[in-house]
């Protein structure tokens, strides 16, 4: 008798199964069941479709020359056998039947399996909000959605996100270049919560504002008013006009069906899987937004669903439900995201998170161009580095900028993934030419000042502190050890001018007892001035971490000379 | 006593080495000698500055603040006393004493060491050539060779330059920008030997000779001709007219000091060192270009000269010799050039290499769009993974195209250096969002196929033995699985056409003990049509490694249909 394999969910993570299912064992009879009606289409590509950056809608949808991904080419070529417009209703797992519901015949009918694989994906998880029936509220989850968005864009003047994670900041740009005004109402006290530390996620801020969209944190949406359609967004802080809303919050896995058939759900609230995506039923698997899996630096369960986790999950689901033995071993939480000319991304823990986890960090904030600094087109990146300070081991990479932030978390997501300490990372032999990077890498650099940290060589200072503590009017200095010229173009009020190359003659004219903060553009010279400091017999030195090109706050713009 | 550390070299392994040993004892006496006039200068820079890419040689001396990096801000600065133009004669270990020779003065003098570092560097490897001392026959290792360059680019018509590597590639794109007839001579038979196999080699020597740049491998310089300058490159296949020419061969490791005063070289003739790159002399380390290293995936001592090793190198040197401790685990020989639009990069071995190293090796072949297929601007490139069949090692990767490749070269890097299988390279948490990547990587999707070949699942076959079986008459079907549209417009000489999707309805149309070869663009349909085939009983179908897009041979255009 054949294998009849039954995947339920026909995105990423059920496309990918039910083809290397079938491509595994040409014998099987692959079933693939989607509720809606497309199938394997890029979800993550719809803000660019709203944008216009990709024109038709089918580009998101078709393989990379141009075939249409639907069922008939699930049919031809993958000889996978796809009914969509289709809901599951329920899990029989005694009998291994689906009670199966085709939503336009209304037609209820069922299916046997031998093996089935759940991809039921995730939705967009919302606290209920007054009035979100209205018109003109959306998501961008699903093409339909998409379709309806790009309508909106062209007759809407005033848009208004609510959530500040990379969905929410990519459409935010997407409708800003279509010429709407835009506001981004996150709830908690930063963009990118969860993906970036607070200073990284500033510099992101900085850049969306600059580029005309307006952003509320620490700001909860109650619901919407408007007749019909919406009109002003309502929050705990007041009102926001809006004739279109994106509702762009974090997502939960779709776990009903799961459920309610007894399969056994994980701490995160995803189906539990073991490392061959099994879940507690063996001829069950689960893969993609649904389930949960296990993070590779604290090896606890998350729930981090993501479009190049589901493809991997799939195939390896897929490989187990048709018979054959594969295994998938955890993710780094890697995400990346552009939003104008921005890149931030992310790989391992960020700060926040390694602190929660109870590690003890050191971290280095090192900004830098990101190829050799006299090629042209070298843009500026500022990388955060993460370690435990009990091993030196790297915990986490975050990196913002309008240069190639990805190579760097690639290169770190490869070597966190084998628990690369943070000698091992300076010494990667990574690819060195002037139009890729520095003869040193910036990931090589920061890896170094890292190292300085953890041997107590640096002490490093971080932006937050150093504000407080000059609001706060302590007695310390904050020594700028730029040239002259640099100084007077741009600076940070209160500070003191000795150039680096200058300090070692004028030792005499500062207190050894004193604390004193040293900064340059990036902190290099910084550090070299807390060396030379330290030499001298200086008691209480430290460089600002990340200098002025990662400082958050506000910078004097000329007038130091 | 104060310790003396003196640094032989100045440049970036030197430089480094200096400037580390004071910042970690302050209290040393740190001395850097150097022959030339420069120091410390971005050499990797030259072809760009003959370019006009990097407009002032003095930008490649700078940091990236602009401060030139000359004695006095050495001294000013990192507290290194430096000495230029001036020689070292000789070394006496016994007396650890290094003789000097200032050329300009013509003084000798003599300098204690406590700990000496080596930072000799490397020169060109000729082999004598007639005439080699005719006006405008130039290199393009130091600065004033670049300035001499830059002025023949500006009154010569035509280049030659001897040696198809790195440099030599670089340099003909700059001479071909300001407008030179330029031919490349190389006495290999293949550009770039030692980075690329020859299949991606011919990439990137279809793409320079597409910008117009001639190329003649397997062809040994025998000298030169011309009065006073050159006109004329004598090889053994005939004279090339040329009234610049630049040599740009190999480089020998600078180990005649060493050799001299008896330290220990290696079997590359590098100076030999452990990895606290101490040499056979405790007092004595070497760094950069004049030692040798350790190649991470062979274990075995190789001599890698470049500007990124040479920095950490330089760190090590400079840590150990004023009294800290610091290692260097060693290289995978990662090597990147852009060349006109092209990139072409390698980390780890070449199927050549590992095959000389009597690996048995597995390769896959696979080119792809380095971003979302629906993402403006995504750019096609071919990766090249190779790895041990035995323990599924991934021994090496090699990337050739326009699009991203350095960011493949880096992740691979540093996955290699924890000495990753195909299977955990398939499943690293890489960065996805379409302005960066598909939902599967490149290289996810390299490392799948190598994974499916190394089970058995799938076979490949070399474009070169197809060639090879084309061009000998053999029986075999090569099919063409793609559409009648993308058959129509460009394919392969011979070859069938059964579109994928009607593969399963016209099986009967193929004989079944036939040899067939399946080919699409890229190679992903061919796998999926080898696949079918196998299911229908088939008994010796293979696809074409890489498909159309890596096809390095001529390709019918058109008239297909």
């Amino acid at each position: 008798m054949k294998l009849r394999v039954v995947v339920i969910g026909a995105n990423a993570a059920g496309a990918k199964a039910a083809s290397k299912a079938k491509r595994m064992n040409p014998h099987a009879e692959v079933t693939l069941i989607e509720r809606g009606n497309f199938i394997s289409y890029g979800a993550c590509g719809i803000p660019y479709f709203v944008s216009d950056t990709v024109a038709d809608v089918k580009e998101l949808m078709s393989t990379p020359v141009g075939v249409v991904r639907d069922a008939a080419f699930f049919n031809k070529v993958k000889g996978v056998h796809v009914i969509t417009g289709t809901e599951v209703v329920s899990l029989d797992r005694q009998s291994r039947t689906v009670q199966l519901f085709e939503k336009e015949s209304a037609k209820a009918f069922s299916l046997e399996y031998d093996r089935l694989v759940l991809a039921t994906g995730s939705s967009p998880s919302l606290p209920p909000l007054k009035n979100r029936d209205l018109g003109n509220i959306l998501t961008v989850k699903a093409i339909e959605d998409a379709e309806l968005l790009k309508e909106r864009a062209v007759t809407g003047k005033r848009a208004c996100i609510v959530g500040g994670g990379l969905i929410g900041l990519e459409t935010a740009e997407a409708l800003r270049q279509k010429g709407l005004e835009v506001t981004i109402v996150e709830m908690r006290d930063q963009l990118l919560p969860g993906i970036l530390d607070p200073e990284m996620a500033s510099l992101v801020e900085r850049h969306i504002r600059q580029n005309g969209v307006e952003v509320e944190t620490s700001c909860r949406v109650a619901g919407f008013d408007g007749t019909g359609v919406v009109n002003k967004v309502l929050t705990e802080r007041g009102e926001i006009p809006a004739d279109v809303v994106v509702l762009a919050p974090g997502v939960t896995p779709n776990v009903k069906l799961a459920k309610e058939a007894g399969l056994e759900i994980g701490p995160t609230g995803a189906i539990a899987v073991d490392s061959r995506m099994g879940t507690s039923d063996p001829a069950i698997y689960a893969c993609g937004d649904c389930c949960e899996t296990t993070h590779l630096v604290t090896g606890k369960k998350v729930h981090v669903p993501l479009g190049s986790t589901a493809n991997k999950q799939g195939r390896v689901a897929g490989i187990n439900a048709s018979g054959g033995e594969a295994t998938f071993a955890g993710i780094l939480g890697t995400s990346i995201l552009r939003v104008f000319s921005v890149n931030a991304g992310k790989t391992g823990l960020t700060e926040s998170e390694a602190r929660a986890q109870g590690y003890d960090v050191e971290t280095v904030l090192s900004p830098a161009p990101d190829k050799a600094h006299f090629f042209p087109g070298a843009k500026p990146i500022a990388l955060k580095l993460v370690a435990d300070r009990a091993t030196g081991r790297i915990l986490g990479l975050q990196a913002v900028g309008e240069g190639a932030v990805d190579k760097r978390v690639d290169a770190a997501a490869a070597a966190i993934t084998f628990g690369a300490t943070a000698d091992q990372l300076s010494h990667l032999d990574l690819a060195y030419a002037p139009p890729y990077s520095a003869a040193m890498d910036n990931l090589i650099v920061a890896a170094d000042i890292l190292k300085n940290k953890l041997a107590g060589h640096a002490r490093g200072i971080s932006p937050r502190k150093v504000r407080q503590m000059l609001d706060d009017g302590d007695d310390f200095i904050l020594l700028d050890v730029r040239s002259p010229a640099e100084h007077a173009e741009v600076g940070i009020e209160g500070a003191t001018l000795i150039p680096l190359g200058a300090l070692r003659e004028k030792l005499e004219s500062l207190p050894k007892d004193k604390e004193i903060v040293t900064f340059c553009k990036i902190s290099l010279r910084g550090y070299e001035a807390q060396k030379i400091l330290d030499a001298a017999g200086f008691r209480d030195v430290k460089f600002l971490d990340g200098g002025i090109m990662t400082w958050p706050y506000e910078l004097r713009r000329g007038g130091g000379a």
